[in-house]
């Protein structure tokens, strides 16, 4: 018998992600790639990360920075990010934070602590799929959410029942979405935050793209306009996962939750188990960057971003065919496309790969159920102008290629 | 409802470490404390790391360290941890090498990947109560690995079936295990790869502590001795942990897993779900520093720790009352202490603490049944030999008021 032979049953729920497959491949220079979803690395604050890490290994620091640390975190990273966070209207104590390696992290845990097999787990359609990838190890079944959606509290617990389970959570990110790039506005927030109380039930607010805003008005974060409600932090449901991957560097992976303390507490048992504590090292620089020139820098990466979404919004009106639509994003890293229906995304990427050198990734994988196979997501940021309105000319080609056929 | 009542059944096994809550209490400079078991900092490699950071963080590295990766880690590390294994007598590709977050999270995948609820995990009774707590959150049953038991293969599949589930895997430190410091002979080694064979479970080797072996003659680990029976890795059972925690430093949370393709592939499945990648930053870090160093530094903790545990073991010798035996490891970071039959190691903590101002780890957590609580653990990898010696004093003075009760 082989060894793969005794994996756990959770292993069949586990495949490879189509994105990062795909961006193994896609290092040939004459590709024009809207796959992926990373920052431009000619943005990331090297110098303030090269001084962080001169102090953090330095004389004074080093015996800190390369030892073990307590699993919650790094006292100072931990300090800054209360701040952070009541700059968005969120009032918590550092007894509310842990540090994660990352927001994916996060996920994996917030999956680990709330799913048995068979709960619910509520999602977007579609949704970010590396939270599908999370979630799927601990072999969940998947419903809707939709703040529009007229269905019952009691429908969706009957069902889920009827599934095997209970609804656990919802997970949803409320800013710019990966993958459509769209935002909840205030009343959606609150619909939602008002059908979890009904439903009793954690509401994970990932905000991996929120200080990523270029254009109209920041909604204030899920978790404030439930503490607004509620007064107490310790009252709330909802869990913010938040991260520096697309704001600082994601080399580093370095993010963060903030939620009720029961709640921190369970997950830092969970961390502690899992792989100790972040890298302290990395907290120690991260801290330091982040005090230094969060936001300033923030504003930077919204100018030069900013800048791209537009002309590819641009472009997009410039070369789009009849019969395709897209999303018109106030910020984030994507745009989303609807193909004409029962064309498929995945078809047309292999064609545009091979006729017009361009990547993008099918939509198919961002759906729960792999429905909606005539979507297909556009990165934008890490491309400049001249790129992008050649790279969105040559999917114009390619679509009307594979709608002539 | 609070949010608490949300969580999944497998939160019911997980609990707070007893060593790292101790870690945080025993901060106060007038303890001596054998507790912990961290590298002292005054040996970590600090100008290497400062060099090799500066280096990562240069304007022709930055780009790539601090960006996203592959999940399965960065190819230059990975080819050194090839070559490093073939100086332990093991031959593997680097396809066959996953880059973790320390050795910790190797534990909490490896759990993930092979435990239902209810299979058995055989280990060590004592073991490393960092895998108990990793293996607690996939709910399994624990059975007892030792080399000189006389139970059939049959009898021991019966028993996880009558448990309700299937043996797994055993799971083991070789050299200088955490909490005892023993390391088994080759015969011993030879008698679990046999018993591995019969029950076709896998084999997970904990080599934490393997490069740290201050006399005696170091035995091949044992993938080294399956490989040299079975001739391919791709063939072998034993799937090999190792850090680099012990050897540079812990505070960067680098790792590595060697083991067959198809196991190294559901774990980078695995690692992507999860955290998509050990930090960049960190794993170019610890190339450069191991690729400089790793050889002569490794022989300078020899050298040091290899002092701090002869003294340990001589002031063992001068200060233990009769009634109490110890461990005489070759290696490692920990003796370990049996206490007259009905004397309680946590109760001996507490009594200490308070009369001695010196700690140490109470055994009975590393039992995965809490059994023999007439036990503990010093370690010696942070002292010099005159605190050694004076909190080993206290420790006798400590036993003897607690016999005199």
């Amino acid at each position: 018998m082989s060894v793969t032979e005794l994996f756990a049953t959770r292993t069949e729920g586990m495949h490879a992600s189509e994105i990062r497959e795909l961006l193994k491949l896609l290092d040939q220079p004459e590709i024009i790639s809207f796959a992926g979803g990373i920052p431009d690395p000619a943005l990331f604050p090297r110098v303030e990360f090269a001084e962080a890490l001169a102090w953090a290994t330095s004389d004074t620091e080093a015996a800190q920075s390369l030892q073990y640390a307590p699993s919650e975190g790094y006292t100072p990273l931990r300090e800054w990010i209360v701040r952070y966070m009541a700059t968005l209207g969120v009032s918590c104590a550092v007894d509310n934070v842990l540090i994660t390696a990352g927001s994916q992290q996060a996920l994996d845990y917030l999956g680990k602590l709330f799913l048995d097999p068979k709960d619910t787990a509520l999602v977007g359609w579609p949704t970010y799929l590396g939270a599908l990838g999370a979630f799927n190890a601990y072999q969940p079944v998947y419903g809707r959410i939709d703040p529009r959606a007229n269905r019952s509290a009691e429908e969706i617990t009957q069902k889920a029942a009827s599934r095997g389970g209970r609804v656990k959570f919802a997970y949803l990110s409320a800013d710019f979405a990966n993958p459509t790039g769209l935002t909840f506005d205030r009343a959606e927030r609150e619909a939602i935050l008002a059908k979890a109380d009904a439903l009793d039930i954690a509401v994970i607010e990932d905000g991996a793209y929120q200080a990523l805003r270029y254009s109209g008005t920041a909604y204030p974060p899920m978790l404030a306009l439930e503490q607004a409600r509620k007064g107490d932090m310790e009252a709330c449901r909802t869990i913010y996962c938040g991260s520096f991957s697309k704001t600082l560097a994601p080399g580093l992976r370095v993010g963060w939750v903030v939620a009720a303390k029961p709640v921190i507490q369970q997950m830092v048992l969970m961390k502690q188990a899992a792989d100790l504590q972040t890298a302290t090292l990395n907290q120690m620089a991260v801290a330091r960057v982040a005090e230094a020139v969060f936001d300033s820098h923030v504003e930077k990466l919204r100018e030069v971003y900013g800048h791209r979404l537009n002309a590819m919004l641009a472009s997009l009106g410039h070369h789009m065919p009849e019969g395709v639509d897209w999303t018109r994003p106030e910020g984030g890293m994507f745009v989303w496309m609807h193909l004409p229906e029962g064309m498929d995304g995945a078809e047309l990427l292999a064609q545009a790969l091979r006729t017009q050198k361009i990547a993008f990734v099918p939509g198919g994988a961002f759906f729960a159920d792999g429905s909606n196979r005539n979507t297909i997501r556009l990165n934008f940021s890490l491309l400049d102008d001249k790129t992008i309105d050649e790279g969105i000319r040559r999917l114009g080609e390619a679509l009307r290629a594979e709608m002539a056929k």
